[in-house]
C-alpha cells in the first residue's frame, strides 16, 4: 500500500527511483510558446503510490502554460530564470482572480482543481521547477478539453455556455 | 474526525441532519436555462466531514448545466423527468468526449475535476437529482472563470491561450 | 489511484459510466415491504475508486427498510414521492434515537457506520432516492445478520446479549 | 494535521502520551458479565489524528461482550488468560458467520463496521487486550441501539424488522 | 478497498483472520536482549488494507529494543509484566526527549515516524504488547540502517554526520 | 477541508499563496556544509492542508545534507548545479542502501519514513530544488535525535543499541 519500494526492498534498485535530463531546456517551438516537461510515475516507476511528481517548464518569450487544471493535485512552481506572470481563479460564485508576477526564486501555489496559467512577461526565456502533490496529477488543458475534444461538444451547446454565437465557437473549434 | 454527529453526540438534534424544498422546481429563468439546487454542508450542517452532498437540477427546454468542474467530488446523477444529454471530457493528451442521451431512470457518472456539462434535448422541462462526493465539492463554471473573473485574465493571454484574435476575447468578457 | 476513467482513458466507453432503469419501481413483495436497488461499482464499473453510489428505494404502505448500517458509507436520502419516517441511533453510550417524518423533497443525512431505517408511514406508496458515499458501501441488515446468520450465532449467546429467554431467540432465529 | 505531538512540540510532556491502570481487572458484575476499559483519545490526549487506540476487556465466566460494531474502526485482539469464543457476521447478502474458539496467545481481527463478539467459554476469568485503528473508534452495541434508544424505535416498526409480535419487542424494549 | 473480507465474503474463513502463539516468550539471547514477536499482514492475510497490526516484545533483564522508528504507523504499548524505560524524541528543531518509566498495565504511544525505544530497566524479564496503525508498518531499526546497511554508506559521509573520527564510524560499522 | 482558500475565498489574497527567495544561495558555513531553505506552511500559509511543500538545499564542496526522515512525507530531488551523491536505506531486514551519483537535471524519490542523505562529492558547491508530499513534512535529523536530545538518552542504552563502550557514546553526545 506505501509503494512499489516497500513491497519488494529486496529487489528495487536506484534507477527505479531516478530519471535524468531535467536541465535540459523543452522545445517552445509551438502555438503556446511553453513546454512542460513531466517527472510522474510514468518516468519514475517508484513514485507509485508516494503521492509526488516534479516537472520542469519552459516558456519562450510571451509565451503562455494554458489554462488548466490538475484534477488530483496541488502544485507548487519556483522561478529559476526570467518573470513570470501567474494566477488562478477560485471556485463559484467568486470567481476571484489571484495573480502575481514572479520573479526568480519567488514560489507560488496553485490549490487542487483550480483553473491556473503562467506566462513570460519578458523578452527571455524563462524556466521554472514545479512539483505536484500526486504521482498522476492529471492534466486538463481549458481550451483543448472544450474546444477540442474528440468528437466536439454539440456547437449549439457550447454558443449558449459561452454566449457567443455559433460561428465563434466554429472559429475556436478549428484552432483545437 | 466523524462528523459533528460523532463529537457532540449529546446534542444534536434531527434538524442539523436535515433540509426540505428539493421538491421543488428552481427558476430556470437565466442565460443558460437551468438551475442547481444544492443541499451541501451549508444547508445540512450534520454532513461536516461525512464526504457526501445532493443537489437538485432543472433544466428549461434546450437548458444547459454549463460546462464545469467539481475539485473535489464525482457525481452521480439520475434523471427524474424528461430526456438529457450529458457529457465529460477526459484529461490530456486524449480530450476524448464520453457523452450519452440519458431518459428518465437513467444514471451516469462524471468523475472527480473533469470538465462535464448536460443539456436538455427535449421541449419539456428536465429534472435530474445527483450527489457528489465531498460535504463541499466546489464548483467551477469554466466560461465564468475563464472569461468573468474578477478581476479579467489578461486579454492578450486569453487570445492565445484560444488562439483567437483579442476582439474575439473581448466579446467573451463582455458577456460574463 | 483515481478511478479507471484515468487509467485507460484511451479506452473507456460512455456505457461504463451509465446504468438505466432507475425509474422502474422495485418489487416490494417480500416481509418488509421494500426493496433497493443499487446502482454502485457492480452496476458501473467506471464507479471504481471514485467514492460514490446511488440506490432507489420503495416502501409498500407501511413497508419498512429495515435497521442496518453501511460499515464504508455515509447516506444521504431524498424523498420523490410520499412521507417517510426515517431515523438512526448514536453511538454508546447515549444511543440517542434521532427521528424525523419527511414529506416529498425532504432530505436526510445517515451517518457513516450507525444503525439507520425507514418506514412508509401512509396508505401509499413511498419512492426515495440515496447516494452513498462509496462505491461498495455494503449493508448490514441487523436482524438477518444477529439472528439469520450461516451457521448461527449460540443461542446461549444471543439470549444473554438481547437479555430474554433462549425460546424468543429460537424464535428469532427462524424468521431468517 | 499529524497529532498534538507535531502541533505543538516544544510543550508536550510524556504524561501527553500516558495511561495508568490496564493491568487492574474490570468490573464484571453486571448483567452481560463483561468489561471494557477504553485507552482512546478521551484518556491520552496525544493519540489524537494518530489513529489508534487501545482496550482490555474482562470476561467473568460465561460473560459475554455483546453483539457491536465500531463505526470507524478494525479491532486486533490478544487472549491474555483463559479461553474465548469470538465472532463476526460478513454484510448482506451472505451474512456469513466467521467464529473460533482463541486460547491465550491467539490473535483475531474483526473488520470495520462489521457486527462482532466475544464469548468466555470457560469457569475461570478472560482477559484479552485489543487495539482499534482510530483515536475515537466509537462503539455501537446492537441490543442497546435496538431495543434501548432513547427514545424508543416504533413497536410496529421493531416488530416488522424482527418479525416478530410486538409482545416479544415490548418484552426486549423492557430490558434496555 | 476495504480489506480482502470485504472482497470475497464468500470465501474467507476464520483463519484468515487469526493467528496462534502470542502467549510464547520470544528469544532474547542476542546483542541487544530483546525480541519483536510480528503479528501483521505476513501472519494474518485478513489483515489487508484494513490498518491495523499487534506485536508482543519481551525483553531480557537490561535487554533493549533498540532505537527505531515505523514509517507507516503510531505505536501503542503497554506493559504486560515488569518494568519498562520508554522514549521518543521530537523531530527538528527541538529534538525533546520524552520520556517515562512504565509499570505494569501502564499504555505508552509512539507517534508515527518518530524514533523510538524501551528498555527492560529491571532484574526480571518484561513483556509488553503493542498495536501499530497499519498492517505492514514496518521497522526501520537505526544502528542497523545507519552502520549495518547493504552496501555501507560511505565513511567520510558518515564521520561527518556524525561528527567523529572515521576509525569511530569504522568501530561502528563492523558492529552491525 | 481543502485549504484555506476554499475555506475563505473572498478574503485571500496573492501573497497567501507566495514566497519569495528560493535563488538566494543558503549559508552553508555550519558543520555539516549544507543548508536547507524551507518554503512550508509557515512560509505560505494558503499551503494548508493542500498536501505539498517545497525547499532550496545548498552544499558546500563535500558537504552533506546528514542522515534524516521525514516522518509525514515522500521527497521528489532534482540537482540545478553540481554533483550530488544521493542515498537512502530499506527497512528492516534488508536495510538495503540505494545509491546514485546524481549530475545537473537528475531527478531521485526518497520514499516516505525512510532514512536518507546528500553529499556534495565534488569542487563547487552543489544547489537542488525538492519537494515534499506534505504541507509540514517534519524533519527527523538521525544524529541530533540520537546523540543531540534534550535530555540526553541514557548513555548504557546508547551503548548497547550502537554496540559500543560508553566512551564513545559520550564523544557522541559531545558533539551534539
Amino acid at each position: 500500500m506505501n509503494g512499489m519500494a516497500c513491497k519488494n526492498p529486496a529487489m528495487v534498485q536506484a534507477s527505479d527511483f531516478a530519471f535524468s535530463g531535467l536541465h535540459i531546456p523543452g522545445n517552445t517551438s509551438n502555438s503556446v510558446g511553453s513546454r512542460v516537461t513531466p517527472v510522474a510515475v510514468t518516468q519514475i516507476p517508484g513514485l507509485n503510490t508516494l503521492g509526488i511528481s516534479m516537472v520542469r517548464i519552459d516558456y519562450a518569450p510571451w509565451g503562455i502554460n494554458s489554462l488548466h487544471t490538475h484534477p488530483r493535485a496541488t502544485e507548487i512552481l519556483t522561478v529559476i530564470e526570467g518573470s513570470l506572470e501567474v494566477g488562478f481563479v477560485t471556485s463559484n460564485p467568486e470567481n476571484r482572480h489571484i495573480t502575481k508576477i514572479l520573479k526568480k526564486g519567488d514560489v507560488f501555489v496553485f490549490p487542487v482543481g483550480l483553473i491556473h496559467y503562467q506566462r513570460n512577461i519578458g523578452y527571455g526565456n524563462v524556466v521554472a521547477i514545479a512539483a505536484l502533490s500526486s504521482q498522476n496529477p492529471g492534466v486538463i488543458t481549458i481550451a483543448n478539453t472544450v474546444f477540442g475534444s474528440k468528437p466536439d461538444i454539440n456547437t449549439d451547446l457550447l454558443a449558449k455556455a459561452f454566449q457567443v454565437d455559433k460561428s465563434v465557437v466554429w472559429q475556436l473549434q478549428t484552432k483545437f
